[in-house]
């Protein structure tokens, strides 16, 4: 059984904790996890853009990958016949795997989910779960962490009906997949988190919250947080009384909240686990992350152009500009990833205008190395009691970002 | 200057050749370049969907990089300022570079060639070029081999009065281009490639041939072979007179020719040089490569499914295909390719399915890797006077491809 023991609680806001003994169905081998954390995030079950080796490269990994069912509901039949779990099939058998319900990165569209079902949707259309095909699934793909089955289906402005109802459905879905779980053979179990539903409603989301508190599930899952589900201000609002209700020895997922400040606000209300979402959405805008977390790496930002005013730039610049057409120097010079390494911000330029897909696979390449980088960062920070100046230092450059 | 060395003349067709000295203007490693060879194709710079680190682990590779005008040609103000030449500009400083004028890959749009200009496709739209603008762009790209400037729009069906506009214009820019490269400072030298043109008409063709073989050229190349200019069989017709009028100590290029059976075709009538598009057009449609060029290495092509027929398969697999969905063996099982080293068919044919990036990564990898050792087995045929042999080999397998 998992285990999360809380190694600091900063008097900043912030916690760090490590996660370990994560239930292990295949010979994987053991992996503590240091958090506040962030899952790798998968698309078919690979880093966007990049390949396995690419990967391996990359410092600061938790060692959990967040592999999506909807990715890879069109292949239940093929994971029923390989019988050695998700993990193997995608070439990642030394990693833990987190198996998540819906993609954090894209938008399930609404209005799907009936009276005892939750649909996903996988690129030939939607495919409909219950308590029984999902968990069926999870057996198959094996995965060490399993989110819960979830109706998370509460845009913002849907009545209060229908968030009861995600509740009451979620809350169901939960009994039925701890009890399926229990009754598994103890090699074919796994760790659930229970996931936290409510919408905008703060009543809501605070049931959902006790009655998930009161099960036995190995850690909680804040679903339904993004953009496309409430207001900013309710978000922060909703986040500190749900985290009041929750126990302090299982951890917190916020899956899908990335961009750098929401990160810090995050933690600082308790929250342990992300999902790395964010920077394949800003690759996908042909931008590279360029923030700093603290003075020493600020100076690392270098530019060639002759407009000096454009160093204030925010979390990232964008490389599809022509002002770095002629700017030989790479995105960050003293960052240690592929992309910095090998090249410079004008062949990226030339590669997002003549729209070559080598554009994607390096910029991905800088920005995962980034993102990780910072998480490592954050660890740091709380433990050296410096959480609160790289809050202040993280707050100029968002006020500075383009939205 | 660059020479060139027959090294064996085989009596079942085809031969062997050393290219050497080949102008450098930065400081790169001499190579020897071993043909019948294929230049690295590339878009934009890049192998498409493969970095850098991906490439250099590729077996057998010749040493010289096609990069085409098209994908730079905006680029042009940024060559000029950046100063040390493409190969650098794109991370390859320590490969020869040869500069083609058109995409071996991708048709230009036809009807666009004026009196004195040539256009050339980038993404934001037609440039014209004229030999003067030409080497222009050239000294900045700095180039180790240059294709000249040529008029290839002569599609199949075209007027005999637009080939002849054709092979005049051609010549005449050979003219210019030579005189340009003469007159330039040693160090920006660079070895020019003559191109003949003369669309599908014997008559054409051999003036043109006759008229650049007069020229004081590094090499020749065979334009406008591919698929839209002319039938198949004229193809072959017009070869074989065309390559007697050539000078034996010159290498030849055929730029769009990459078919397996074609291209033994072409190196029996004495062809030395190719693009390496052939592994990027497969990869794009899903399939992999997975011919064979011996009874040796025909074993290899493994299958898991339950319906032995699918063996007699031709040059390549589609892995779109459902029937590899719970095929859970490499693409071929002693290839030592990123991709059978890593992946699953299965798990490639999820990759297809669900639409992600690397499913164009891994089959890249593993085409471009079984591609470049059908030319070193090709050259090791002519050596071991099996050529003969090899094309029958070729020749059933491409009497089963599907096209």
């Amino acid at each position: 059984m998992m285990k999360f023991s809380v190694s600091k609680l900063s008097p900043e806001g912030g916690r760090l904790g490590v996660l370990s003994d994560i239930h292990q169905s295949t010979k994987q081998r053991d992996v503590e996890v240091l958090t506040p954390a962030c899952l790798m995030y998968t698309r078919g079950g690979s880093v966007p853009h990049l390949t396995l080796d690419m990967v391996r490269c990359l410092p600061h990994q938790s060692g959990i990958v967040e592999l999506t069912v909807s990715s890879f509901i069109e292949y239940r039949e093929t994971m029923d016949g390989f019988k050695d779990g998700l993990a193997k099939f995608v070439g990642i058998s030394n990693a833990l795997t987190y198996l998540a319900v819906q993609d954090s990165c894209k938008s399930a569209p609404a209005g799907y989910n009936d009276k005892s079902t939750v649909s996903v949707w996988a690129p030939s259309g939607r495919f409909r779960l219950n308590s029984a095909s999902f968990m069926s699934f999870q057996r198959a793909a094996k995965s060490n962490i399993t989110e819960a089955l979830c109706d998370g289906d509460t845009r913002e402005g849907c009545s209060k009906k229908r968030i009861q109802k995600a509740v009451n459905k979620t809350l169901q879905f939960l009994d039925e997949i701890l009890e399926e779980n229990l009754n598994a053979e103890t090699c074919q179990q796994t760790e659930i988190f229970g996931v936290i539903e409510g919408g905008d409603l703060l009543s809501e989301r605070l049931r959902s919250t006790k009655e998930t508190a009161k099960r036995p599930v190995a850690g909680f899952v804040l679903d339904s947080f993004g953009e496309s589900f409430m207001k900013e201000e309710t978000r922060w609002k909703l986040l500190e009384p749900i985290i009041k209700e929750l126990p302090e020895d299982k951890p917190r997922m916020l899956p899908q909240i990335g961009e750098p400040l929401d990160v810090l606000l995050a933690i600082e209300n308790g929250i342990d686990l992300f999902s790395a979402f964010y920077p394949y959405q800003i690759t996908g805008t042909g931008c590279a992350l360029v923030f700093s977390w603290s003075d020493e790496n600020k100076k690392t930002l270098n530019y060639q152009t002759n407009r000096p005013d454009d160093i204030n730039e925010g979390f990232y610049i964008d490389l599809n500009n022509k002002k770095f057409a002629e700017d030989f120097s790479p995105v960050l010079s003293d960052c240690e990833c592929y992309c910095c390494q090998h090249h410079t911000k004008a062949y990226i330029n030339h590669l997002l205008v003549t729209k070559e897909l080598m554009a994607g696979v390096l910029l991905m390449s800088h920005n995962v190395h980034h993102y990780l980088s910072y998480f490592e960062a954050i660890r740091q920070a709380i433990k050296s009691d410096t959480f609160a100046l790289m809050k202040k230092h993280i707050q100029e450059q968002h006020m500075r970002t383009d939205r």
